[in-house]
């Protein structure tokens, strides 16, 4: 849901966009294929499953490349509410960039659901999100993303390097009780400073 | 400090407070004094003492009072910026429930510094504040302190059951960054909704 979200927004911004799957096909293509093809890779996938397609994805084709990470690390293996499969002294995000250290990791867009990930126009009144990555340059291009997806710059918070992250995923576990108090998916959460 | 802020206000409202301690002196008495004295019982303890402090207070001290439980479950031991010490399928607050089952916990307040859990006007424009508990009369005292604080109700927000408050004490995680970027501990989030 959250890739099909994307790729159609970053098709009507005019993007060649090619889409990796486990099974490709008439739409999608092996996460190799999908890998090679991108100057700037959107990791979509399952969170439980993130690792594994970007092996799949081959170091060859991430290295050097802007990688923007939207997964959450959710585990429903124990029923729902899930939990996450890694949280507190680690985050997914740090294992992607672990995993890959030549790809420029940037995790961002994780906190809300994927039309908000492409419309903030969808909630009302001024709303949050968040960027963490150790490579500047691959966060002006994550923000410079997100801004072509409608959300104002002095929206976007840079929280600091990839071990931030841990911030944004930890935020899961609230955002699936906010989920019950706003009544609606479309919902995010907004700075209110002193 | 944060048992100093609440402290201070419950006074400034005109309650009876007997403040507990580990250390008794002139302005503190033993927990077990405290926790009898009290009709609500604030637990504003460190987070890694809380179990302890409570087992002190006495179970005959807690049996069916509300127990407002404000802490953070901050591991330190790791160094900075700290983990917590439960987390993910689990929470300080249901572990404190559990550990006294006939208390009727409620969490709250945890999400927000010592000042702005007592005055709310200190962060600018709108914003909101978690409470969560299996008992909804204990949670309508504990709404009702939080509007003798100044937090206006439509902005306390019922997450649900104890299990809830795994949500705002894994925030913190989040909130650690955030406090990077407003610059100010005077700060907090608002639930923004379509």
């Amino acid at each position: 849901m959250v890739g099909r979200a994307l790729s159609a927004k970053l098709r009507e911004l005019g993007h060649d966009v090619v889409v990796g799957s486990r099974s490709a096909g008439d739409d999608s293509r092996p996460f190799e294929e999908a890998a090679a093809h991108g100057e700037l890779i959107v990791n979509a996938t399952n969170g439980e499953y993130a690792l594994d397609a970007l092996a799949q994805a081959g170091e060859d084709n991430l290295r050097g490349k802007v990688l923007v990470d939207v997964t959450n690390p959710l585990d429903f293996s124990r029923g729902r509410p899930p939990t996450l499969s890694v949280c507190n002294d680690d985050s997914l995000g740090e294992r992607i960039q672990r995993a890959h250290p030549e790809a420029r990791v940037v995790k961002t867009l994780n906190t809300v659901n994927a039309n908000v990930m492409v419309d903030p126009s969808l909630v009302g009144g001024p709303h949050d999100i968040f960027v963490s990555g150790d490579d500047a340059e691959a966060k002006a291009a994550a923000v410079e993303l997100l801004e072509s997806f409608g959300w104002p710059r002095e929206h976007i918070l840079d929280l600091g390097d990839i071990s931030t992250a841990r911030g944004p995923e930890m935020y899961l576990a609230l955002w699936l009780r906010l989920f019950g108090v706003a009544g609606t998916p479309n919902f995010n959460i907004r700075l209110a400073r002193g």
